[in-house]
């Protein structure tokens, strides 16, 4: 047959589909491949923590022994043996988290589209910390809701200035531990705080909570989800502990909800990669992650000194930079006249990348922002890149 | 810490989580899951067909040689080198598809949902045939389009009836190889005409194709993707042709589409694992499906005649029933009166069952309609539930 081509045809996008765009920081990322760029422009952890031989031999394992079950289709919650050993990690005692509270996702990035999906209606108010995780900003855009930013400080999102804003609202996202992008940590007595305010509003709360191992003094503070596992979504990832590329995460909620986000992934992927999830639970289930995280923790700690002692030396005192106790962020204020979107051209030019702190708002940015990641990058790298930078900001005083 | 629990709270849920409903397909699996149970009632592939050992060796393979790639964040289009291997094995002389319009998906329900996300608004018309695959309507129903069926008689659906209902119509879903739930297949001049008529209405035209190389005598149609390029959407699986439970597909589309499907993706869940993309890759470069599929191919081929026959010898002469050329399904239609709902009660009682036909019906049911598949049966057990189904229509006459 021979083929025929008529005109191609427009493209009518749904109303829903102009909100998308591309990540800002997925096209710096791009520009910053390049392997003379020192790039503090990255979210991605160090590829030196991944269990890679451990992930070989438990992927063998796994299809040696039971590899029809691996390969074939599998249930919408996920793999039961994961499911329970996650809610036995998050169970404390007085609050038990039970199996069925928990869904397997494709990445916990998955969880922020399937609950704009179930909770958010055009227009709904959603309120965000200021500034936010851009991806979830992203994941809830498409839903069309009204953002609304929680006012913040030092500490995070302030928990007293919610129930003015908070009318009508939907659902507050929150990230209390070392955040995306500022590594801010909330403290209990805010945690505490902002569960009651959520609770009395009847306002879902969620506790998006990808770092939250990487303490690195090994001292996580309390989860909000135990403080109150009955308004409380708690979101959980495996990128960051062992590793992001086979896209695993899971959220966990009330059943009620639980089971209506099950019915919305079941129409979004089906399921969770079986094989992944079997692969997941060889590795972990006898208590891998207690002494694989300590690793993780001592190499980022390291590289966040690193550079929290080269921001100290090289950047002018007008500057100001948060000092996490964990993860992989450092969140720079400079002096407000300074662009950091022009900054990061004169950067580029200089083989130095990071990301400028404008997409991470969900309102009015602060244009005067930037966010540094430390993980990937060798320590005279760092030294190395915090200096370029510095002498390009002393030149704007 | 004292953990404290407030009351739960009341989930107020979207417009569009109303719509959502757990698949009635996966709830009579779980019933029909007992091992007495001669089961017609599943739409998993055969893990017969599985190369569970060639799976192995690849993972070790990427694992050992790549693993740090393999387990670390990867673009959301996909690896390159699968999309390159995609493009050309869709490619014809005089239409060739590049690697660009190309975007890997967690399998290809995802496809659907995202295509739902950027191409349906509240109330669009959308296009689907009489019956239609269950998952496609459950993915776009969230969107909340209105359905329009689209006539259909033995040989699929009818295009001449497609100008007259495709009036304001945001796009057409199609079936054409082995249609789930029919086994039906659309012949090469119904092809042509719809992708003709859909082209002159400027209509995105659906192809979704995850059955296609499960043509029994191994001589698929041409594809509608190749008719028309530039006004078609393919949609492509690894579930039916290498394994499911590793949630792998794809989509095909002109690149102004498919970006706007690669920024929901990145939304929905960042990207496809990369190891999963790398092992299927190492799996097929050197031309394993082309010794592969032909062993599934004739493992359902003789299990779909074992079950012609037995229709024919135990089911009376008022059900009629279609006769595939491939794929996985048998579609039953009995004499009027008779409800396939009641019949599977009847049925299970018996320790058989199946699917009846109203899920599929995007409007008003075919009540008297039920599915069959014969690919996970042997062949004893596929005459003696059918025998037993048998009886109980004929009781019914």
């Amino acid at each position: 047959m021979k083929p025929e081509h008529p005109a191609p045809i427009e493209w009518h996008f749904s109303q829903r589909a102009q909100q998308l765009q591309s990540s800002v920081i997925r096209e710096i990322l791009k520009v910053t491949m390049r392997p003379e760029i020192i790039s503090f422009a990255g979210g991605l952890p160090s590829p030196e923590t991944f269990p890679v031989e451990r992930m070989r031999i438990a992927h063998d394992a796994v299809l040696s022994r039971q590899g029809k079950t691996a390969l074939q289709y599998g249930t919408s919650d996920g793999y039961a043996p994961l499911r329970e050993w996650i809610a036995d990690s998050l169970s404390l005692e007085g609050s038990r988290i039970m199996p069925e509270q928990v869904l397997m996702l494709s990445g916990s990035q998955q969880g922020l589209d399937l609950l704009g999906k179930v909770l958010i209606d055009e227009g709904s108010k959603v309120l965000v910390e200021t500034p936010s995780y851009l991806g979830a900003l992203q994941a809830f855009s498409v839903y069309r809701p009204e953002f609304v930013s929680i006012p913040t400080d030092e500490g995070g999102l302030i928990p007293e200035a919610v129930p003015e804003i908070a009318q009508g609202a939907r659902l507050l996202y929150a990230l209390p531990n070392f955040q995306n992008p500022t590594g801010r940590t909330l403290s209990v007595e805010r945690r505490s705080a902002l569960v009651h305010t959520c609770a009395s509003l009847g306002l879902p709360l969620i506790e998006d909570d990808p770092y939250g191992a990487l303490s690195y003094r090994g001292n996580p503070l309390p989860k909000m989800l135990n403080m109150n596992p009955g308004g409380v979504i708690y979101m959980g990832s495996f990128s960051k502990v062992l590793t992001p590329g086979i896209r695993l995460g899971y959220v966990v909620a009330p059943t009620t909800l639980i089971r209506k986000l099950e019915q919305a992934k079941q129409a979004a992927d089906l399921h969770t990669a079986q094989l992944t999830q079997m692969v997941v639970y060889e590795v972990i289930k006898d208590g891998f992650l207690d002494s694989h995280i300590p690793t993780i923790r001592s190499l980022y700690a390291e590289q966040c000194q690193v550079m929290l002692e080269a921001l100290e030396e090289f950047f002018p005192q007008e500057a100001s930079w948060t000092r996490p106790e964990g993860g992989m962020f450092i969140w720079v204020t400079l002096p407000s006249h300074i662009d950091s979107l022009t900054l990061l051209d004169e950067a580029i030019a200089q083989n130095v990348a990071f990301v400028p702190g404008a997409p991470f708002y969900a309102n009015t940015p602060a244009l005067n922002t930037l966010r540094l990641s430390f993980v990937t990058v060798p320590p005279e790298k760092i030294r190395e890149g915090i200096a370029r930078l510095g002498k390009l900001i002393a030149a704007k005083l």
